[in-house]
């Protein structure tokens, strides 16, 4: 009986996850659906019912009439799926995708999956997508430009018209990866989705700052024949093919994400991403009023060059903290993350210095 | 407040499902561990020790010491994995797998998924694997042999040590996928796992007959030179690899294979076991009695040649029932499937022909 008592991790010193605490009617309709499998949509009608709410209700976050795609694992399967998909619907015999170097780790996990080449051009200063230097490396076999709406690293969104311009340009696909930065970008002035830019297909995960259940990812498809692309035959079910990357999906998450986006959508979203990037300010100020070096903001995600030694004595303090790949301590202010926990945070960075500050 | 409302499917007409209503352990745990992304192990601790003793325990149901392997979203992600694993470990240039024509189609998934060709031999008489018809398809190209132990269309076992010499000569990886079968065949006297024959790696869904909650699939592998070949680098994670298909994935899933192995291994999964073949068999007596072409169920799996017409009429009453690609008739006998249904569904059956036999 020794796992009756494992318990999970308490979310009141996580900052370096982009997933988080669902919203209690996300975690309600999950268990309600935890024994469904929309990957047999004849067998499990309501999840699938629910899942093509899903989708609809997507396609209004992101500006999209009459969208297609599916509830996926995350953004990893999304990403890969809109790699895959330009890959199948390409001509060419050795394919490349062309995006910036601030791409999630899952267009690596894809080339290699995949067998395509990865060409990533360095960002600006800004650090978002340079076209110019992405231009660079397209040629005459690129199948896929990707465009980030909020990168992993530093939250910033890539300039998505002039990359949807670029892939235009190239005959090429253009996907834009919104996995994180989707739910809060609809209450900024960025342009970013399918209706600012000739977007073919978009990544937007219910499960990070949608506030859904683990695993409820968003594949969008603008049409219908991405969808076909990316489908197998499937005997021994009753629906006569399949176009997700796994089989068996995960019912609770495609429940959990309806709920979600039914209650929050738009309000409580606006609330939720007014409410984190609050939060991402402040503790921006706290840091640079510490004198550390912080990169601004953009969307709710700080992040600040701190020394390894202080960044392993918060984490022994309990603290579950992450790095860019510069070393850059890394927060994600999701929707657990609160003032209070912040302040704790920024008294234990104090702790752990010689002494707080001035002294 | 509409998806307030909804509700998943009921089982009690649940035939044509490989999943099914969770143990209550199983549902208890993954409702416990919802909000976890074991996908993050750094972040999320407690689920990645559970995901480590979901892992042991599997090595004890499949004969494995020291088994290396993870919590996969699924059976199609386990076996996508072993043709990765296989390709990437390879030296030729345009590898293929060889298997059986009764592989399940994610088989087919991995192949245009992966770039590999994929050569499926006629199966025998018997609907197991033949090895020397799959022996003229393998040539000094191929990285993979397949087996299946417990075919998604009829429950057979390939003969698991022959199709493991065939591999051996061929200098090529052997993979077993045991998705449906693997919590069934330990309490019968098939050769089909680790310790019988020379496997690398193999599929077994703890959300199958094991019990759990979705998304539990399962992929081991013997050597520790299997994970690495599906590694891929991981920036922003405090984790240095990560080995799975998706990115994040399902603490709940992960959890509830825990708490089903904890408390089914071995006693409760072999009553699980012997009552779904019960009933099975009786299944299966059932519609020879009634004068139907029955093919003996040697897994809880019953096949039935049945009139469209009928299987119609019978979709119509609300009952799930699913195909085989021949057309016949497949109830798949899962542990929420009681004798009580399968009485009622007999009953429909004669309801739904022009009249009782013999009448």
């Amino acid at each position: 009986m020794e796992q009756a008592v494992t318990q999970p991790q308490t979310f009141d010193r996580v900052l370096s996850s982009m997933c988080t605490r669902p919203h209690p009617v996300a975690r309600e309709a999950a268990e309600r659906f935890l024994a469904t499998n929309p990957g047999d949509p004849e067998t499990y009608r309501s999840v699938a019912e629910l899942e093509s709410a899903v989708i609809d209700r997507l396609g209004e976050v992101t500006g999209l009439d009459n969208p297609r795609g599916y509830v996926a694992s995350g953004g990893t399967e999304a990403n890969i799926q809109a790699v895959r998909a330009a890959r199948n619907r390409t001509d060419v015999a050795e394919p490349n995708v062309v995006a910036p170097a601030s791409v999630h780790f899952s267009f690596q996990k894809a080339a290699s999956l995949l067998d395509v080449d990865l060409r990533t051009a360095p960002v600006g200063t800004d650090r978002r997508a340079d076209p110019d230097a992405m231009a660079e490396l397209v040629d005459s076999d690129t199948a896929l430009i990707v465009g980030v709406a909020g990168t992993t690293e530093y939250g910033r969104i890539d300039p998505i018209p002039a990359l949807a311009d670029l892939a235009a340009d190239a005959d090429a696909a253009f996907h834009v990866d919104a996995a994180w930065g989707g739910f809060a970008l609809p209450f900024t002035d960025h342009e970013w989705h399918f209706a600012h830019a000739a977007v073919d297909t978009m990544t937007i995960d219910p499960h990070k700052l949608g506030r859904a259940a683990v695993p409820a990812g968003g594949f969008l498809a603008r049409d219908p024949e991405t969808m076909d692309a990316l489908a197998v035959e499937t005997p021994y079910l009753e629906s006569t093919s399949q176009a997700t990357l796994t089989g068996t999906r995960s019912g609770a998450g495609v429940a959990s994400a309806a709920a979600a986006l039914d209650e929050l959508w738009p309000a409580g979203y606006r609330e939720t991403y007014e409410r984190a990037q609050a939060n991402a300010d402040w503790l921006a100020g706290a840091f640079a009023a510490r004198g550390f070096d912080v990169v601004d903001p953009v969307l709710p995600l700080v992040a600040v060059d701190l020394p390894d030694a202080l960044f392993d004595s918060l984490t022994d303090r309990g603290w579950r903290l992450a790095r860019t790949a510069r070393g850059e301590l890394r927060v994600v202010c999701m929707p657990h993350v609160t003032r209070e926990m912040l302040e704790a945070f920024c008294r234990d960075v104090d702790d752990c210095r010689e002494g707080p500050v001035g002294t």
